[in-house]
């Protein structure tokens, strides 16, 4: 087998898995309309890893489309310190594609005793986390075989966004066609990327709103693959210190989507094109001056713009990986499940 | 004016800031009281950079003594997209040492209006921050001139602390000498530490539970004063993918405090030793086998261990500043306040 043939195959699968959930929408919207019945007044999500990126879209997602606050569990609370918190009232949703992480089986039932609400979304559908869990969402994204998450990643924001809208009473309007644009994105060619960034040793990902979950994926598979040293910041914590570390000896992935989060982040590429970083724009936004070199995704409304801008990050984590001699299938020391306690 | 005179001065006022905390404990305990007849259900911390580390700290905090859910506020979703939660039964916490960053100030407006009981915790009395909370803790640290926060990260833990254990009916009994131990923990050598780490291009830290705050601070602080790509991750989340990045090539800067969380680093040592890291680890707890070099902390009850644990990473990352020639008083390009909107 040839190396990366796996992710590569997951990646180019992501068309048909995005249609495909728009296509089980009210299986999802049944879970939405009981989820509504119990009248949720906070959010709490637990995940790790990728999946901890796909909460944090939704958590995004549930506080200005659902106008709930929300917030990320840390499933050690419970499983190492043995806290109680009253969860009446709390939606609890877990995204794990394996649904078999012990620590987020165990923080669900937990949850569960304790009154809240909760969802587990996963791509196993017989998993433990979907056994313990009341409500469970099928991602439905077929067998991940690559140790680097890709097609359960967009799946689980996909899935997630589908929850969040028909909680509020939507239709899925905004991703009727993403399977279409998905495979649009997808067409977009990343060389140009790969080779700019072939030798580079120090990478920061980066976007505001929405898409700080694209730029924390960013980081995750950039370092899962490629053993870069890339690390992700929101927009606005990146301006607040870490920025001090960006000269140009450092490549900067930004993540420039149309909307509100993509404009608010002017600021920060003049920032660090002023510190001479070497940066890539990645978005629908028509980003010019300070980035070096842009990669195009179709433009949407701005909430769905994380399932569509990850697409061509995944293309060049994996092209940055064949360039420098790894094998993306194959990360050192990896396995598909991590059995955390 | 040395290179790293005021950085090094201010870490050498921890104990007195500490110490003065202490004494104006029943300030905080009569907020708290306040905010205890307000019988809140959930809460939210809002903070950028270090004061995000303090407010990781005090969700650990309220999840674990006072069994509230809780979770990290996005400002962005009020200052960008216009959410408009309901926060009845929220308590809604914001950390800022300046208190001047417009977002922070414009959130937590935005959560009063919507019912939240804010709370302020700020080293400036007079700030915007305070003025617009319901309740304002000041943490009293004096004046902070050097760009990397040092005594105002220690001082919003020790007042993060205080405001938990008042609420939950506490007498600060573990904090009560708190002056005298952070003295002993800054006596700790740390040149051998510097003088291994100086040419270490990849960092990265790790801790769980309490200590996942001090591993995120730890990070963020190397990489504003040393340039040094450093990343933090919980233990749980590191084994979970970017533990591929961990090689010959990178030092592990490992929190191992007495207590659980510490105790669950075992497996976390032994995976990044297996990989060749240099592991360097920090706290009270008797690590030995798989860390070629460990400082020690006075040992304290866990909860409070963060406030203890940051001090020798403090003087390590001066300490390596220096080595590497960079002034940690004058980061490039960063400046004190952040005014992010």
């Amino acid at each position: 087998m040839t190396k990366g043939e796996l992710m590569r195959a997951e990646i180019a699968e992501q068309p048909g898995v995005l249609a495909g959930i728009v296509t089980r929408r009210a299986e999802i919207a049944d879970v939405a309309a009981r989820v509504v019945r119990r009248r949720p007044r906070f959010a709490l999500f637990a995940a790790r890893g990728s999946s901890d990126h796909a909460a944090l879209y939704a958590k995004y997602l549930t506080e200005v489309l659902l106008h709930l606050p929300a917030g990320s569990a840390s499933p050690s609370t419970t499983t190492l310190y043995g806290a109680t918190p009253d969860l009446t009232d709390v939606l609890y949703v877990t995204v794990s594609q394996s649904g078999g992480s012990p620590d987020l089986v165990e923080a669900t039932r937990a949850a569960r005793a304790r009154g809240a609400v909760t969802v587990a979304v996963t791509n196993t559908p017989d998993s433990a986390l979907a056994t313990v869990a009341e409500f469970a969402v099928d991602i439905g994204a077929g067998q991940e075989r690559a140790v680097a998450a890709t097609k359960t990643y967009t799946a689980s924001l996909l899935a997630l966004y589908l929850l969040v809208d028909a909680i509020r009473g939507g239709t899925g309007a905004c991703v009727a066609g993403i399977g279409d644009l998905a495979a649009r994105a997808l067409a977009e060619p990343v060389d140009d990327a790969v080779a700019r960034l072939r030798f580079v040793r120090r990478m920061v990902t980066t976007g505001r709103g929405y898409s700080s979950a694209t730029a924390a994926e960013a980081a995750l598979k950039l370092a899962e693959t490629s053993y870069l040293s890339a690390r992700a910041f929101s927009g606005a914590d990146l301006l607040h210190g870490p920025v001090a570390a960006v000269d140009p000896d450092t490549a900067v992935l930004a993540l420039v989507s149309e909307g509100r989060g993509g404009a608010a982040m002017g600021e920060v590429l003049d920032v660090v094109s002023g510190r001479g970083a070497d940066v890539v724009a990645v978005g629908s936004a028509a980003v010019t001056a300070p980035a070096r070199l842009r990669i195009d995704v179709p433009r949407t409304a701005e909430e769905v713009a994380p399932i569509l801008e990850v697409l061509p990050v995944q293309r060049l984590a994996l092209g940055l990986a064949l360039a420098r001699g790894a094998d993306p299938d194959q990360p050192r020391g990896l396995s598909k499940v991590t059995r955390t306690r």
